[in-house]
C-alpha cells in the first residue's frame, strides 16, 4: 500500500455533471466513482402530509458495470445490503436537516455507483451531500423562510478498518477485503457524531483499538468537509 | 421511569419451550418476549458446500399480535428493517464461532417476537445465542472433532440511548422512542466488541456522549453473560 | 396409539398469554401449540365502507421452527395451503358472527404455530375462537348495542380420519400420514355444522364410512366446546 | 328457476377441441363453458424423481372475458379461491389414478374457464376426466404394463346447496348467490366419496341438511358418470 | 408448402361465441386459433380521469394447451414477449380511434390464445377489432354523441417474411420458425400504415426486400379487411 | 428548432469511461447520455451450454435522476417499455454477430441512461456497439479461431419521425412529444437493415411517407457509422 495509514485516496467533485435534476455531483475516491443526483417532488410521502415538514430519502444502487464480474441488477427485490446503505443515506442526511424549514417538498438523493472500489456508501454520504446543498439552494426562494436554510450543517463518512493489525483510513476493496474490523463513521461539519457503525464480521476487536479507529475517522472527515466546502466555492448556505 | 440508568429489566430464559428444534429458548426482557429456535439443517447453502465449513444465520420477525396496533406480515417482501436486523443477528453468532469446527452443516436460528417492547433485536442475540448453543450441544458426537466446540465465547447485546440527556441502558419502547441517540452494542463475554451501531436519528451526539453510552453498555452485557450462564446451568461448552 | 378412537388428546387454554392484544391465547393440544391473538382495528377493509357492518378474519402461519425439518418463512409468496387453512378458519367465525352488531371495525385473529404435531388448523379454530372472544368482550361498551353481543355461538374443530381401517378423532401428524381418509369439521356449541371437509388423497370412502366420521367429530367437538366454555371461566357472553 | 331441484343443466361435451394436446374438451354446463386440456411432459417433478411414479395436476383459471365484471388476470400473484380449486381438481384425478402404473410422465391437466354461471370447479372435474382420459389413450403403448390403464375409475362433481329452504343439485351463479350452504360433492363411478366440501359461509347447516344434501348430489353424479361414458364413445379404458 | 406466396390461410370468424361481455369473438386463421373478448368499464385508468376521454387497451394471453410442449402460465410476472404484443395489440386500436367520442369509460379487448400455429398477435389485432366494433355498437346510445362512432377506421394485421430467399404471406408456426426476416404490418381499411415491425433476428435484409414484403403485406390485409366487413355483416358503423 | 431536418445532433464518444468492465463508453448525443458497458462472463446461460456457441444480450434501465420528474426504480417489477428497448438492444448486436466464433463465452451489454432526452434506446445501441467491440478485442487471444473475429459488421441506429408534417432525423424528447409518427431504425455499416419499427402512436402514415422516412434514417446512420469508426481509432476489427 503506497498511502500512509491517515491518508485519504484522492478526491474529485464535479457538480453539475447531468442537468436534469436541482443537484447532479460525479464524486470520485480513487477508483470509486458515484453519480449522485438530488431530485425535487413538491409533493411528501402519504404518511408525512398532515405533519407540514418536508422529507429527504435516499436510494442506493450498484449499476452492473461498476464491478467485476457484472453485478446482477435488483429488479425483483431489493438486496438486504442496499437496503441498509440507502436507509443509512437517508438517515445521516437527515440528522443534519431542519425539515421543518424546508417545506412540505421531498428531496431524493439517488446514489449510484458507476464504478466500485470500496468506500461506496461513505462516498455517497459525502457526494450526496453536496448534490443535496445545490438542490436546497435551487428552491431557497421558495422556502418557507427563505432566511432559514433546512440544513444545520454539512456531513461527510469514511469508512476505517484493522489490516494487518494496523489501523488505517478510507479502505478500498482490497483493503475492505482484508480488513478484521471495518467501521464506517459519519460526522458533521462541526465534529459530532451522527452515525458509528463497527462490524468485527469474523472477529472481535478491543476498546483500545475502537479509540485508535474513532481517532483516524475524525481525521480523515475533517478533510472531507474542507473538500465538500472547496467544492461548493464559497461559504456553505448554512 | 423505576429503573435506575444503568438498570436492566428483569430477564426470564425458558429452554426447551418447544421440541421440535434442536434448541428452543423463550426470553423475556421485561415485556419483550422473544421464541429463539434452533433448526440444524446437515446441508450448508450451495456457495458454501467446497468449503468443507458450516454456516450459521439468523431469521427475524414480528409476530402481527406483538405490537398494538396489529403488524402486517412481510408476506410479499420482507421490509428493510427486518433484512438489517436479522443480518446483524446473524453476523453476532458468527463472530465467535468456529465454522470449520461446525463442519458442514447449517443452523438456523429464528427468532419470533410474541410481544415487543424494545430491544427485540438485542433480546433476539442475547436469547438466541443460548438456544444456539443448546443446538450444538445436541450434534456434539457428530462433529469433526468433538472436543472442539464450535463456539469461542457467547455474545450478548443491549441497547443504550440518551434520554432527556440522560445516558441510559436497556432502552424499553417509551424510553427508545424518546431517546435522541440509540446505540446498539454486541460484545463477547470476554469482553470484547462484535458490533457496535450507533445512531441520532434526527440528532447528533459528542465523542463524550460516546464514551458514557459504551461503559454503560459494557455494564450491563457482563450481567447478561452471566444470566446466559446461569440459565445454561453449567459451565459453558466452550 | 395408547388413546382410543374417540378420545381427544389433553388439551391446555392459557388466556393473556401476551398482552399487546386484545385476546391472546396459547392454546395446547397435545404436541401441538398454536398462539392465537386477536386484533381490533377500528377500521374496515375499503370494500366494507359503506356497509356499516363490522368485519373478522383470520391469518395463519407455522413458525420456521414449529416442525422438524425446519419450515421455510413464507416471505414471497403464501403457499396454497396456508391460503386455504385461513381462509377456513375466517369462514368459521363468521358463520357464528353478526357483523352488524360488530359495528364498522376489524377483528383479525391470527394463528401462529408454534409446534405443529397435526390439527393445526382445528386447533387455530378451537382456540382461536376464545381470543376472538375476549377480544369482543373488551369492546362490549363500544358496540351499536351493548346488549347484543356479535356472537350468536361459539364455533369448535377437529379433524378426524380412518387409520388402519378404523374411523378415529383428533388426528396427530402420525396418524393424519396414516390415514386414508381425512376430515376436518367445524361445528357450533348447539350442533350445526358449520364446514365439512373430507377428503381422500389417494383413496375413496364409503358413505358408511362417511357416517361413522361424523359421528365421532360430533362427539369430540362436544368435549371441546365444553372445555372452550370452562376457560373463559364464566357463562358465554352470547 | 325452471328446473327441478334434482335436475342438472344440460351438458355437451366436445372432445378434440384444438389439437396442441394429448387431450382437449370443451365441456359444457348451461352456461358455464371451460376448455380443458390435458398435456404431457415426459419428466416428472423433481421430488418425484426417485419414486419411478408419475404425477397428475390440474391448474384451473378464469378468462377475464368469463364473467361480467371483467375478471382482472392472476398475472402477479395466484389469488386463494384459484388455489384452492386446482389443489382440489388434482386431488380428485390422483384419488382414482394409479401413479405408478402412468411411469415417470406428468400430465397437467389445464381448466379454462372461457364463461361462468356457477359450477366452474365441479364442471372443471367432470369435463378434465374426459380430456385426462384420451391423454392416457394417447400413451397407453409406452405405459410401463400397457394392459394396466393408470386409472382405476373416472371421478365427476356436482355443486349442491340449499335455496330458499329447498336442496337442489347443480348451483347456478344466481342460485350459488342465494344458496345459505353451498357443498361440492366428488364421486367416482363406483359411487365412493372422492371429497365432500360443504360450507355455509354466513350459515349452518343441520345433520338432516346433510343427509339430503348428499342424496341430491349422489343422483346427479351417476347422471355425469352417464355422459362422460357416452362422450368417450366407447367402454371407459379401465 | 401448398399456398402460393401471396396466399393467406383460411379464415373462420364466429361473433358472440361467449356471451358474459359486450364482444366476443373467435378467430380462426388455419390452426391459429384466438379467443377475442371486448369489456366495458364505466370508468377510466386514474391518470385518465380529468381528460374527459376513454381508453382502449388490450391484453394478450397464450393458454397453456394452446402448444405443445405446454406453456406454462404468466403467473409470478409476465415475459418480456407478452408484454410487447399486448401494447402492440392496445396502440393499434387507438391509432383508429376517437377517444374523445367514446366518453369516460376503458374498453378492454382480451385476447387469449387457444391454439397457436403463427400470427397469434396479427390474429389477436384482425379478430379484436370486431369484439371491440360490437363493444362499441353495444354502448352507441350512451355515447357522448350517439351520431359519432369513436372509430374512424378498421385495422387488420399480417406477418410476412422471407423463406428460403421467398416473401411469402401469413407466416405458420414452421414458415415463422424458418423464416430469416419476419416483418409484422398493421394497416387500416383505407391502407394508412399504423405500425410496421421488420426483424431480422439473426440475419438482415435490403431495401428490395423490405419493399417486397410491404407490397404482400398491404395485398393480404385487403383481404382480411374485406372477411372483417363480411362478419359484421352490414356497413361498417363509421 | 435550430438543426436541420436531416442534421443529427453533436455526439461525443468516450471511451474506458470506467475500468472494471472490458468496454466502457459514455456516449453523448445531444443532451442524452447512456453509459455502455460490455462485461464478459465465461459462462453461458443454461439453455445454450449444449450449443457450443456463445451469447450476446444487453440490459437497459433508466437512472432515476435521468429526468425530470424523477425516474421511480424498476424494483420489483420491469415495465414493459424497458423489456421492449433490451430486447431489441440485445436483437440488434446478435444480427451482425458470430456467435459460434465467440466461443461458449456470454457478452451483457448494460446501457444506462445517465441523462434522457430522447433516442435512449438508439443511443444506447450506437454506443454499445463500441463497448461490445472493445469487450470483444479484449478476448480476442481466447477465441475459438482468433483470426475469426465474432462480428461480421456494424450496427447503429436512429430515430426518425414526421413532426409537424416534416420528415426529420434524430428527435430529441420535445420532437418526439410531438411526433405524429415515429420509427427506430436500426442498420448495419453496409446498409442492410436489421429492424424498422414504425408507430403512429395516435396516428397513421402513408406509404410515401414511409419512404421519406427510410431515407433520412439510412443517411443519419451511415454518419453514425463513420463517428463509430473514428472513436474506434483504426480499422473495423471485422
Amino acid at each position: 500500500m503506497s498511502r500512509r495509514p491517515n491518508e485519504i485516496r484522492p478526491v474529485k467533485i464535479k457538480r453539475n455533471f447531468t442537468n436534469k435534476t436541482a443537484g447532479s455531483v460525479l464524486y470520485q475516491s480513487g477508483e470509486t466513482v458515484v453519480l449522485c443526483t438530488a431530485s425535487i417532488d413538491e409533493k411528501v410521502p402519504p404518511w408525512m402530509e398532515e405533519s407540514g415538514k418536508g422529507w429527504i430519502t435516499a436510494e442506493y444502487n450498484m449499476l452492473p458495470g461498476s464491478t467485476s464480474p457484472r453485478k446482477r441488477r435488483d429488479r425483483n427485490k431489493v438486496d438486504g445490503r442496499t437496503t441498509e446503505i440507502q436507509r443509512l443515506i437517508g438517515r445521516s442526511f437527515r440528522a443534519v436537516a431542519d425539515l421543518e424549514a424546508l417545506g412540505p417538498r421531498q428531496i431524493t438523493v439517488d446514489c449510484d455507483v458507476l464504478q466500485a472500489d470500496g468506500g461506496t456508501r461513505t462516498a455517497s454520504i459525502t457526494g450526496g451531500m453536496i448534490a443535496l446543498v445545490d438542490a436546497l439552494i435551487s428552491v431557497k426562494k421558495t422556502l418557507p423562510d427563505p432566511k432559514k436554510f433546512p440544513l444545520r450543517d454539512t456531513v461527510a463518512a469514511i469508512s476505517v478498518g484493522i489490516v494487518d493489525g494496523v489501523p488505517v483510513s478510507d479502505l478500498d476493496y482490497p483493503m475492505d477485503f482484508a480488513a478484521a474490523v471495518d467501521m464506517n463513521v459519519i460526522m458533521t461539519g462541526k465534529g459530532q457524531f451522527v452515525e458509528i457503525q463497527g462490524t468485527g464480521e469474523e472477529a472481535t476487536f478491543s476498546e483500545k483499538e475502537l479509540a485508535s479507529l474513532i481517532k483516524l475517522a475524525k481525521g480523515s472527515i475533517k478533510e472531507l468537509v474542507q473538500l465538500q466546502a472547496k467544492a461548493i466555492g464559497k461559504r456553505w448556505p448554512f
